[in-house]
């Protein structure tokens, strides 16, 4: 049921004509209340999408009894014209429901660079709002779908509320955020500075520290909204926790579907001084196309993972770095240590692990490998 | 001639068996004086290679008589015994030439993580010691050779003196330095500081600028040795203009030979508030892999180059940028401008603009585009 599993919002998903394919392509989530609390994220690229402009405007008083997200088309470098469709979207969205514009988030994904056909989102639209039920979580979810292989859902029950979500993103997955498109509901009662606090947390732990290609998009929203419909209030570090596990589910489900990728990498950076040394560390690793073409041809090259961890300033005797890969230390003390025959790479989840033997901090990042599939892929997307 | 071209020097490539395929892999480079004035750059990567922690010894007093060279291992992680055998290669060229080892540079590339054979290296010293000649130049480039199709070569004449080169690298290609190994000569008389700020202005204007795939080697050297046999004493001025002139030759010929690209990219910024930013943008363009796979397509995806500006701090308007693929400039302040069809990407050389409309400052980085070739040879090179 993802987005409509709590209490107090309806959903849907239709196909509008975006997509060639004539797949659903324009999601709706309603929040029938009480609350109309909400937090988001965005992308923190600087050259951002028409739906990233507006929504954060629509954002800055915490609040949202909507969003609408179309798939098809990021409506991305695409000027005055693409910001006055997505505006459009928005006073359609608001008109039909009865609210103001201003309540009204909008996100886009597919292509960049090109307009959106604003005529066919307006049918689209109008279809969303009948089609709007309480059991339109899922159609939502395969309405915001790109290159994803599959929908991504999720929820969680808390002690007298719901939290769910859905979530879109294949590839560009990279912090901060990957690119995507996550939206969170929850019945629970939570005030905007709770809801804001506990995405932040939340996000902090797990999209972003999803680094997939290292290609930052133009597009990310996560947002969470609180119809507070349960009557329950939970203890923020109880819902930040609960939240948090949503999140998780969502941001694992995106790395198993990454374009093209054949393994699951986690990288553990154990002993490290501060938690952003393991981050930094965990980071420059995920983004070795060396290192990540290694683990597609099965190969535990553990001497590039040290050349990536060699070009950070965080805090490391280079004489005394371990690498395991799946548990089997074949680096010790920046030599070889046990053999590599004892790897095997042949299952889609790999654990590598550094030790950076410099403190008590550690922190994980997940990556993919770099596949023929990916080169594949992203060379023939746009034409 | 290479680095015999240059009066008072002598090399020589030999085959030692340290490659499994039997091909040269030591070389020798001395300089017969009557001047012994050098300068070298390293690799900034904390976690260094044996050869470049001995190296970085030898190059305290700006002095060197030798580089002895060798493909078939980088002698990298190979712990205190893998720094005995750099040691040991040192004293063997230091004894058989009546120098110190304390003025021999040594230089290793190939797979890291494996100790060198040091008997066999010990007999290739031997060979190459008596094979030196003053035609040995081309034969010491050979030898430098892993991954490389061909091997690399220039010579620059000066008024009344000579500047030579080899190099060799065709993989981890970034700053700072490629993963590289490059020995200039020159007869020219310079003196040790002229010498350190030559190579420093010659590097940080080409192979610095050089990023085939983001990954930084843990071996880079670039060696620049002078023998004053010309008797010549050439302006500061000229001299690093010439030196930059054979470097920007080798590194274009590092960057056509990468390893299994098909493109070579020339990512021109202009217009920018400070040179630091047209480098910035120029390298987060450079390390898209979106961006690099679209190239591969012949997809002039200037969507994607957008997004990795938008990454960087450099002084822009979003909403102002022009992108040009091979001077065609289809994208107008952040929007689609001429028609994509107007872009011809089958050449090898492919050269995209990003005008910043920030300033007057203009910078180039090179790169190369990722391909299922790059996937292949990187995911199956050590399996």
């Amino acid at each position: 049921m993802t987005v409509t599993a709590p209490k107090g919002f309806r959903a849907a998903g239709v196909a509008a004509g975006l997509k060639s394919s004539g797949k659903p392509d324009v999601a709706l989530v309603v929040n029938d209340g009480p609350s109309d609390v909400a937090a988001a994220v965005f992308t923190t690229n600087r050259c951002k999408a028409n739906p990233v402009l507006w929504s954060e405007q629509v954002m800055a008083d915490r609040r949202a009894k909507a969003v609408v997200l179309n798939s098809g088309g990021a409506n991305c470098y695409t000027g005055p014209t693409g910001f006055q469709t997505t505006h459009a979207s928005a006073e359609l969205v608001a008109q039909r429901l009865g609210t103001g514009a201003g309540d009204v988030v909008v996100c886009s994904t597919g292509l960049i660079g090109e307009q959106l056909d604003r005529a066919a989102l307006s049918t689209g639209i109008e279809s969303a709002v009948e089609a709007l039920s309480e059991d339109g979580g899922p159609a939502a979810a395969d309405a915001i779908m790109t290159t994803d292989t599959r929908s991504k859902q999720a929820v969680r029950e808390g002690t007298g509320y719901t939290i769910g979500g859905i979530a879109k993103g294949a590839g560009m997955l990279a912090p901060a955020l990957a690119t995507m498109l996550v939206v969170v509901t929850t019945d629970a009662v939570v005030d905007a500075e709770t809801a804001d606090r506990a995405l932040r947390a939340a996000t902090g732990a797990t999209f972003d520290r999803l680094d997939s290609d290292g290609c930052m998009s133009t597009n990310d929203t996560v947002l969470l909204m609180c119809s507070g419909a349960s009557g329950t209030t939970p203890e923020a570090e109880e819902f930040t926790s609960l939240l948090t596990e949503v999140c998780h589910d969502l941001a694992q489900q995106l790395l198993r579907d990454a374009e093209g990728s054949e393994h699951d990498i986690a990288i553990d950076v154990i002993n490290a001084a501060t938690e952003d040394d393991a981050l930094t560390v965990g980071r420059a690793i995920a983004r070795s196309n060396l290192f990540k073409t290694a683990v597609f041809g099965k190969d535990p090259n553990w001497g590039r993972i040290l050349a990536a961890v060699g070009t950070t300033d965080a805090t490391f005797d280079p004489a005394a770095l371990d690498v395991a890969f799946n548990g089997v230390w074949i680096c010790r003390g920046g030599e070889p240590g046990e053999s590599r025959d004892a790897v095997d790479l042949s299952n889609r989840e790999v654990t590598v692990t550094v030790d950076l033997k410099a403190g008590e901090q550690s922190a994980t990042i997940w990556t993919n490998d770099l596949t023929h599939a990916y080169v594949h892929e992203n060379s023939a997307y746009s034409t």
